[in-house]
């Protein structure tokens, strides 16, 4: 295993869900890096044994096990896998201090405003006041990200770099949030629209480690049935 | 200037104001790594145009100005002032990538728990059933803090370090969350009570970068009033 060869590391062992943003980065990461894993799948409505016993501080998906020892949250995973395996691919976080905190500051922005600005839009009871305000911050949260995006092909620049993996696994949530928010993200952030699509056309980490959006979309309208929300 | 020397970087302007946990991290940081700053203290009720200009996205506190160059986000600034300055005293983060998860995944703890359940406890309205919620789910976040620091002196182990950097500027606060909160966090969580006052009393970075915790509360008696509060 690369993995092995590059750390010493006994395995790495990524339980995601395949809907998940967050765990999805992980996979586009390792896949990039050309490192060996196994993959176990999790249902987060009867979480498994070993996802409580390894995040028990959030009992949330994504762990990176590495040699049986649990590394959580999503970015802290990311720059764990550029650090621990420095041999395998190119980094996901450019060199310079600079560019490293400016990337580090719009993947922050990401966690901290596209989740909850997209939660009240797919988590809202059908018709609630809550669903028109979530889709107007989600758009401007979008738009936000497309001027930072300007006419580069990638956030990093000319290659997908740490703030492109931290987004791109929203892409497949974009005809969730368009379906139930009544909007177009193509219509309203063209240029994101196609940087998603590049991102995933160009590079087969990101085409192989993403969902279909119609399989995100089946997937929230059951927990949205079982939430009696619709 | 250390700073100058270290790295070609012109000059550090830390944009702060003297209450706020993120920006007192930041001063903690530099004044640890022994760096020479100008601090530009802010007033929040009227933001001034360097702050606005220089965080456009959030116009929060603080920003580290480097030869003019923005920095945001304190995690990200703390995370900045230890690779832009290698040579300038014992870096806040440890070597080893295992152990540099584990510190980034409690930092991140801290901001994504502390903040919300402290500001349910002084910032809902006098009486409000929310301030006893905030407090109940504040005493478990402490509690959770006090489990990981468990027998050690510090977070890092036997000196301060990038988690202790993060979490000890809530210390100031922690007067203003039991007033108003109606409850001590030293009969609470005893260990994290003694951390705080270590991390004083033993580092004069810390010790020089804190508010009063009386002249907090004054603060926030203040906004509270302002805002009609109490």
């Amino acid at each position: 295993m690369e993995g092995d060869k590059a750390s010493g590391c006994d395995g790495l062992v990524l339980i995601n869900c395949f809907v998940s943003p967050y765990g999805n980065r992980v996979r586009i990461a390792l896949k990039r890096k050309g490192l060996e894993f196994e993959e176990k799948p999790e249902n987060l409505a009867a979480k498994s044994p070993l996802l409580l016993s390894s995040n028990p501080v959030h009992a949330k998906v994504p762990v990176l096990l590495v040699g049986g020892k649990p590394v959580c949250e999503s970015l802290v995973i990311l720059e764990f896998i550029d650090e621990a395996f420095p041999g395998a691919g190119e980094p996901l976080l450019p060199a310079a201090p600079c560019a490293r905190a400016h990337a580090r500051f719009w993947a922050s922005y990401v966690d901290t405003k596209l989740p909850e600005c997209a939660g009240r839009v797919w988590r809202s009871p059908k018709g609630a006041a809550a669903v028109e305000e979530g889709k107007k911050d989600l758009v401007a949260v979008l738009k936000t990200l497309e001027a930072e995006l300007g006419a580069k092909p990638y956030f990093a620049g000319d290659a997908l770099g740490y703030v492109d993996v931290a987004l791109v696994p929203f892409a497949p949530w974009f005809l969730t949030y368009e379906r139930l928010g009544g909007f177009s993200v193509a219509a309203e952030c063209p240029a994101l629209a196609a940087w998603a699509e590049r991102c995933a056309r160009e590079n087969g980490c990101v085409a192989k480690s993403l969902p279909e959006p119609e399989h995100v979309f089946q997937f929230v309208c059951g927990m949205r049935k079982m939430f009696g929300l619709d």
